[in-house]
Protein backbone atom coordinates (compact mmCIF):
# COMPACT_ATOMS: atom_id res chain seq x y z
CA UNK A 1 0.00 0.00 0.00
CA UNK A 2 2.59 2.12 1.06
CA UNK A 3 4.24 2.22 -2.69
CA UNK A 4 0.97 3.06 -4.77
CA UNK A 5 0.33 5.44 -1.96
CA UNK A 6 3.81 6.95 -2.65
CA UNK A 7 3.20 6.97 -6.34
CA UNK A 8 -0.09 8.50 -5.87
CA UNK A 9 1.00 11.51 -3.82
CA UNK A 10 1.59 14.97 -5.82
CA UNK A 11 4.41 16.79 -4.44
CA UNK A 12 2.81 20.28 -5.15
CA UNK A 13 6.42 22.93 -4.64
CA UNK A 14 5.54 26.68 -2.77
CA UNK A 15 1.67 26.07 -1.99
CA UNK A 16 0.07 27.06 0.19
CA UNK A 17 3.18 29.48 0.60
CA UNK A 18 6.78 29.65 -0.73
CA UNK A 19 9.14 27.26 0.84
CA UNK A 20 6.42 24.18 1.71
CA UNK A 21 5.77 21.39 -0.40
CA UNK A 22 2.29 20.17 -0.48
CA UNK A 23 1.88 16.67 -0.71
CA UNK A 24 -1.81 16.53 -2.42
CA UNK A 25 -4.11 13.57 -1.74
CA UNK A 26 -6.41 14.71 -4.86
CA UNK A 27 -5.14 11.68 -7.14
CA UNK A 28 -5.46 8.87 -4.13
CA UNK A 29 -9.00 9.69 -3.93
CA UNK A 30 -9.44 10.14 -7.72
CA UNK A 31 -7.88 6.58 -8.00
CA UNK A 32 -10.72 4.09 -6.97
CA UNK A 33 -8.33 2.13 -6.73
CA UNK A 34 -6.27 3.47 -4.36
CA UNK A 35 -8.61 4.99 -2.47
CA UNK A 36 -11.02 1.79 -2.11
CA UNK A 37 -7.83 -0.10 -0.91
CA UNK A 38 -6.89 2.71 1.35
CA UNK A 39 -9.70 2.66 3.34
CA UNK A 40 -10.40 -1.22 3.20
CA UNK A 41 -6.24 -1.27 4.50
CA UNK A 42 -7.26 1.08 7.48
CA UNK A 43 -10.93 -0.60 7.93
CA UNK A 44 -9.02 -3.98 8.66
CA UNK A 45 -6.53 -2.84 10.77
CA UNK A 46 -9.14 -0.99 12.99
CA UNK A 47 -12.17 -3.54 12.94
CA UNK A 48 -10.22 -5.31 15.74
CA UNK A 49 -9.90 -2.41 18.18
CA UNK A 50 -13.26 -2.05 18.16
CA UNK A 51 -13.53 1.57 17.08
CA UNK A 52 -17.27 2.75 18.24
CA UNK A 53 -16.64 6.65 16.45
CA UNK A 54 -14.24 8.04 14.13
CA UNK A 55 -13.41 11.62 14.77
CA UNK A 56 -11.67 13.70 11.72
CA UNK A 57 -11.16 17.13 11.06
CA UNK A 58 -12.02 19.84 8.54
CA UNK A 59 -11.98 19.56 5.55
CA UNK A 60 -9.59 17.05 3.89
CA UNK A 61 -10.16 14.52 7.19
CA UNK A 62 -13.58 14.44 6.03
CA UNK A 63 -12.80 12.42 3.26
CA UNK A 64 -11.33 9.96 4.62
CA UNK A 65 -13.10 10.02 8.03
CA UNK A 66 -16.19 9.49 6.41
CA UNK A 67 -15.50 6.38 4.65
CA UNK A 68 -13.93 4.43 7.29
CA UNK A 69 -16.26 5.02 9.66
CA UNK A 70 -19.20 3.74 7.26
CA UNK A 71 -16.58 0.52 6.52
CA UNK A 72 -16.29 -0.07 10.09
CA UNK A 73 -20.00 0.73 11.01
CA UNK A 74 -19.04 3.42 13.67
CA UNK A 75 -20.05 6.79 14.41
CA UNK A 76 -18.78 9.30 12.19
CA UNK A 77 -17.97 12.59 14.07
CA UNK A 78 -16.68 16.36 12.22
CA UNK A 79 -14.35 18.09 14.32
CA UNK A 80 -14.85 22.18 12.78
CA UNK A 81 -13.48 25.44 12.58
CA UNK A 82 -15.18 27.62 15.30
CA UNK A 83 -18.60 28.61 14.96
CA UNK A 84 -19.42 26.02 12.21
CA UNK A 85 -21.34 23.34 14.27
CA UNK A 86 -24.67 24.21 15.28
CA UNK A 87 -25.11 22.69 19.01
CA UNK A 88 -23.25 23.68 22.27
CA UNK A 89 -19.33 22.61 21.76
CA UNK A 90 -16.11 22.19 23.48
CA UNK A 91 -13.45 24.30 22.02
CA UNK A 92 -9.62 23.86 21.92
CA UNK A 93 -6.91 26.67 20.99
CA UNK A 94 -3.36 25.33 19.68
CA UNK A 95 -0.27 27.37 18.35
CA UNK A 96 0.39 27.64 14.43
CA UNK A 97 3.61 29.28 13.47
CA UNK A 98 1.91 32.68 13.85
CA UNK A 99 -0.87 33.12 16.37
CA UNK A 100 -3.46 30.24 17.21
CA UNK A 101 -5.92 28.35 15.57
CA UNK A 102 -9.16 26.66 17.30
CA UNK A 103 -11.26 23.41 16.55
CA UNK A 104 -14.33 22.33 18.13
CA UNK A 105 -16.44 19.37 18.66
CA UNK A 106 -20.18 18.49 19.64
CA UNK A 107 -20.43 18.45 23.55
CA UNK A 108 -22.15 15.05 23.12
CA UNK A 109 -20.66 14.00 19.81
CA UNK A 110 -18.82 11.15 21.65
CA UNK A 111 -18.60 10.30 25.35
CA UNK A 112 -17.96 7.71 27.90
CA UNK A 113 -17.26 4.06 26.66
CA UNK A 114 -16.47 5.30 23.27
CA UNK A 115 -13.09 4.06 21.66
CA UNK A 116 -12.29 6.52 18.97
CA UNK A 117 -9.68 6.79 16.59
CA UNK A 118 -8.66 10.08 15.25
CA UNK A 119 -8.31 10.59 11.67
CA UNK A 120 -6.59 13.19 9.57
CA UNK A 121 -4.50 13.60 6.06
CA UNK A 122 -1.27 15.22 7.58
CA UNK A 123 0.63 14.40 10.46
CA UNK A 124 2.54 17.55 10.80
CA UNK A 125 3.58 19.87 13.51
CA UNK A 126 1.33 17.98 15.61
CA UNK A 127 -1.01 20.87 16.74
CA UNK A 128 -3.99 20.14 15.30
CA UNK A 129 -3.61 16.62 16.50
CA UNK A 130 -2.85 17.67 20.29
CA UNK A 131 -6.21 19.48 19.70
CA UNK A 132 -8.25 17.11 18.96
CA UNK A 133 -7.51 14.74 21.11
CA UNK A 134 -8.10 16.95 23.73
CA UNK A 135 -11.81 17.69 22.51
CA UNK A 136 -11.90 13.68 22.49
CA UNK A 137 -10.70 13.95 25.98
CA UNK A 138 -13.16 16.70 26.71
CA UNK A 139 -15.85 14.68 26.11
CA UNK A 140 -15.19 11.65 28.49
CA UNK A 141 -14.17 9.38 25.47
CA UNK A 142 -10.75 7.04 24.89
CA UNK A 143 -8.45 7.92 22.27
CA UNK A 144 -7.41 4.28 21.21
CA UNK A 145 -5.43 5.28 18.26
CA UNK A 146 -4.33 8.35 15.96
CA UNK A 147 -4.36 7.78 12.30
CA UNK A 148 -2.84 9.92 9.57
CA UNK A 149 -2.16 8.93 5.63
CA UNK A 150 0.49 10.85 5.86
CA UNK A 151 3.40 11.39 8.49
CA UNK A 152 6.03 13.98 8.53
CA UNK A 153 9.03 12.37 10.47
CA UNK A 154 11.09 15.90 10.90
CA UNK A 155 8.58 17.57 12.89
CA UNK A 156 8.09 15.23 15.17
CA UNK A 157 4.22 15.55 15.72
CA UNK A 158 3.54 12.38 17.92
CA UNK A 159 5.31 14.12 20.17
CA UNK A 160 2.37 15.84 20.81
CA UNK A 161 0.09 13.31 21.24
CA UNK A 162 2.61 10.81 24.25
CA UNK A 163 1.37 8.43 25.34
CA UNK A 164 -1.52 7.78 22.82
CA UNK A 165 -0.40 5.75 19.66
CA UNK A 166 0.27 6.64 16.29
CA UNK A 167 -0.56 5.13 13.46
CA UNK A 168 0.73 6.81 9.80
CA UNK A 169 0.68 4.65 6.23
CA UNK A 170 3.04 6.80 4.76
CA UNK A 171 6.53 8.62 6.21
CA UNK A 172 8.51 11.97 4.66
CA UNK B 1 -35.25 6.07 4.88
CA UNK B 2 -37.25 9.38 4.89
CA UNK B 3 -39.01 8.77 8.19
CA UNK B 4 -35.51 7.49 9.92
CA UNK B 5 -33.86 10.60 8.28
CA UNK B 6 -36.34 13.17 9.36
CA UNK B 7 -36.19 12.02 12.95
CA UNK B 8 -32.59 12.39 13.22
CA UNK B 9 -32.10 15.78 11.46
CA UNK B 10 -32.45 18.07 14.28
CA UNK B 11 -33.47 21.90 13.47
CA UNK B 12 -31.24 24.35 15.26
CA UNK B 13 -33.23 28.05 15.22
CA UNK B 14 -30.82 31.12 14.66
CA UNK B 15 -28.08 29.45 13.20
CA UNK B 16 -26.08 30.60 11.17
CA UNK B 17 -27.73 33.68 11.93
CA UNK B 18 -31.39 34.82 13.55
CA UNK B 19 -34.43 33.90 11.76
CA UNK B 20 -32.76 31.21 9.65
CA UNK B 21 -33.52 26.97 11.03
CA UNK B 22 -30.81 25.10 10.29
CA UNK B 23 -30.97 21.86 9.40
CA UNK B 24 -28.35 19.28 11.53
CA UNK B 25 -27.10 16.72 10.31
CA UNK B 26 -24.61 15.62 12.84
CA UNK B 27 -26.71 13.41 14.72
CA UNK B 28 -27.24 11.41 11.37
CA UNK B 29 -23.48 11.10 10.84
CA UNK B 30 -23.54 9.56 14.80
CA UNK B 31 -25.72 7.30 14.40
CA UNK B 32 -24.34 4.44 12.82
CA UNK B 33 -27.50 2.69 11.64
CA UNK B 34 -28.83 5.85 9.99
CA UNK B 35 -25.82 6.67 8.32
CA UNK B 36 -24.98 3.47 6.70
CA UNK B 37 -28.80 3.59 5.85
CA UNK B 38 -28.58 6.81 4.35
CA UNK B 39 -24.99 5.86 2.09
CA UNK B 40 -26.41 2.30 1.54
CA UNK B 41 -29.63 3.76 -0.17
CA UNK B 42 -27.55 6.54 -2.17
CA UNK B 43 -25.00 4.00 -3.42
CA UNK B 44 -27.91 1.52 -4.34
CA UNK B 45 -29.86 4.16 -6.84
CA UNK B 46 -26.77 4.98 -8.27
CA UNK B 47 -24.93 1.37 -8.40
CA UNK B 48 -27.19 1.48 -11.86
CA UNK B 49 -26.48 4.74 -12.98
CA UNK B 50 -22.78 3.91 -13.69
CA UNK B 51 -21.61 6.80 -12.19
CA UNK B 52 -17.92 7.35 -12.69
CA UNK B 53 -16.65 10.07 -9.98
CA UNK B 54 -18.83 11.59 -6.83
CA UNK B 55 -18.08 15.22 -6.68
CA UNK B 56 -18.89 16.83 -3.55
CA UNK B 57 -18.64 20.49 -2.00
CA UNK B 58 -16.67 21.51 0.71
CA UNK B 59 -16.99 20.60 3.98
CA UNK B 60 -20.25 18.94 4.91
CA UNK B 61 -20.32 17.51 1.06
CA UNK B 62 -17.58 15.78 1.82
CA UNK B 63 -19.25 13.68 4.59
CA UNK B 64 -21.37 12.34 2.26
CA UNK B 65 -19.21 12.46 -1.18
CA UNK B 66 -16.38 10.14 0.20
CA UNK B 67 -18.47 7.15 1.90
CA UNK B 68 -20.77 7.07 -1.38
CA UNK B 69 -17.37 7.60 -3.79
CA UNK B 70 -15.97 4.32 -1.49
CA UNK B 71 -19.27 2.38 -1.87
CA UNK B 72 -19.98 2.70 -5.58
CA UNK B 73 -15.86 2.15 -6.13
CA UNK B 74 -16.16 5.89 -8.21
CA UNK B 75 -13.85 8.22 -7.98
CA UNK B 76 -14.25 11.07 -5.24
CA UNK B 77 -13.43 14.70 -6.38
CA UNK B 78 -13.92 17.57 -4.30
CA UNK B 79 -14.98 20.79 -5.03
CA UNK B 80 -13.34 23.63 -3.00
CA UNK B 81 -13.48 27.38 -1.77
CA UNK B 82 -10.81 29.79 -3.51
CA UNK B 83 -7.16 28.93 -2.87
CA UNK B 84 -7.07 25.13 -0.99
CA UNK B 85 -6.76 23.36 -4.20
CA UNK B 86 -3.21 23.10 -5.03
CA UNK B 87 -3.35 22.52 -8.90
CA UNK B 88 -4.58 24.32 -11.53
CA UNK B 89 -8.60 24.61 -11.53
CA UNK B 90 -11.53 26.04 -12.80
CA UNK B 91 -13.34 28.58 -10.74
CA UNK B 92 -17.15 29.61 -10.66
CA UNK B 93 -18.56 32.37 -8.68
CA UNK B 94 -22.03 32.38 -7.79
CA UNK B 95 -24.45 34.75 -6.14
CA UNK B 96 -25.19 34.97 -2.33
CA UNK B 97 -27.97 37.13 -0.61
CA UNK B 98 -25.10 40.05 -0.96
CA UNK B 99 -22.40 39.40 -2.76
CA UNK B 100 -20.85 36.38 -4.84
CA UNK B 101 -19.08 33.45 -3.90
CA UNK B 102 -16.93 31.37 -5.76
CA UNK B 103 -15.66 27.40 -5.86
CA UNK B 104 -13.30 25.23 -7.69
CA UNK B 105 -12.28 22.07 -8.88
CA UNK B 106 -8.90 20.77 -10.36
CA UNK B 107 -8.90 21.10 -13.92
CA UNK B 108 -8.39 17.31 -14.78
CA UNK B 109 -10.29 15.71 -11.78
CA UNK B 110 -13.06 14.56 -14.36
CA UNK B 111 -13.17 14.97 -18.25
CA UNK B 112 -15.11 13.00 -20.96
CA UNK B 113 -16.43 9.97 -21.00
CA UNK B 114 -17.34 10.79 -16.95
CA UNK B 115 -20.86 10.16 -15.41
CA UNK B 116 -20.82 12.36 -12.67
CA UNK B 117 -23.14 12.34 -9.75
CA UNK B 118 -23.26 16.10 -8.06
CA UNK B 119 -23.64 15.05 -4.02
CA UNK B 120 -24.35 17.47 -0.94
CA UNK B 121 -26.27 18.11 2.08
CA UNK B 122 -28.98 20.50 1.48
CA UNK B 123 -30.39 21.88 -1.96
CA UNK B 124 -31.55 25.54 -1.00
CA UNK B 125 -31.58 28.39 -3.26
CA UNK B 126 -29.58 25.90 -5.77
CA UNK B 127 -26.33 28.88 -5.48
CA UNK B 128 -24.03 26.33 -5.07
CA UNK B 129 -25.19 23.09 -6.96
CA UNK B 130 -25.28 25.12 -10.19
CA UNK B 131 -22.05 27.02 -9.30
CA UNK B 132 -20.44 23.02 -9.38
CA UNK B 133 -22.54 21.90 -11.97
CA UNK B 134 -21.00 24.74 -14.48
CA UNK B 135 -17.69 23.40 -12.92
CA UNK B 136 -18.62 19.87 -14.02
CA UNK B 137 -19.11 20.72 -16.94
CA UNK B 138 -16.03 23.10 -17.79
CA UNK B 139 -13.80 20.17 -17.35
CA UNK B 140 -16.03 18.66 -20.14
CA UNK B 141 -18.08 15.73 -18.48
CA UNK B 142 -21.69 14.80 -18.35
CA UNK B 143 -23.75 15.44 -14.94
CA UNK B 144 -26.03 12.13 -14.31
CA UNK B 145 -27.51 13.87 -11.32
CA UNK B 146 -27.46 15.91 -8.52
CA UNK B 147 -28.56 14.15 -5.34
CA UNK B 148 -29.29 16.26 -1.58
CA UNK B 149 -30.41 14.70 1.64
CA UNK B 150 -32.27 17.67 2.26
CA UNK B 151 -34.32 19.89 -0.47
CA UNK B 152 -35.83 23.11 0.87
CA UNK B 153 -38.59 23.05 -1.52
CA UNK B 154 -39.68 26.63 -1.28
CA UNK B 155 -36.10 27.99 -2.40
CA UNK B 156 -37.06 26.13 -5.54
CA UNK B 157 -32.68 25.32 -5.79
CA UNK B 158 -33.82 22.74 -8.83
CA UNK B 159 -34.24 25.29 -10.81
CA UNK B 160 -31.44 26.64 -11.35
CA UNK B 161 -29.77 23.43 -12.45
CA UNK B 162 -32.36 23.05 -15.21
CA UNK B 163 -32.49 20.30 -17.02
CA UNK B 164 -30.60 18.57 -14.73
CA UNK B 165 -32.02 15.48 -12.80
CA UNK B 166 -32.48 16.62 -9.18
CA UNK B 167 -32.97 13.86 -6.47
CA UNK B 168 -33.48 14.58 -2.45
CA UNK B 169 -34.16 12.25 0.39
CA UNK B 170 -36.19 14.55 2.29
CA UNK B 171 -38.10 17.95 1.43
CA UNK B 172 -39.10 20.23 3.93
Amino acid sequence: MEKELKKAILDVPDFPKKGIIFKDLTPVFKDKKVFKKLIDTLGKRYKSKKITAVVCVEARGFLLGAPLAYKLGAALVPVRKPGKLPGQTFKQEYALEYGTDALEIHRDAVGKGDRVLILDDVLATGGTAGAVTKLVEKCGAKVTELAFVIELDSLKGREKVKPHKVFSMVHY
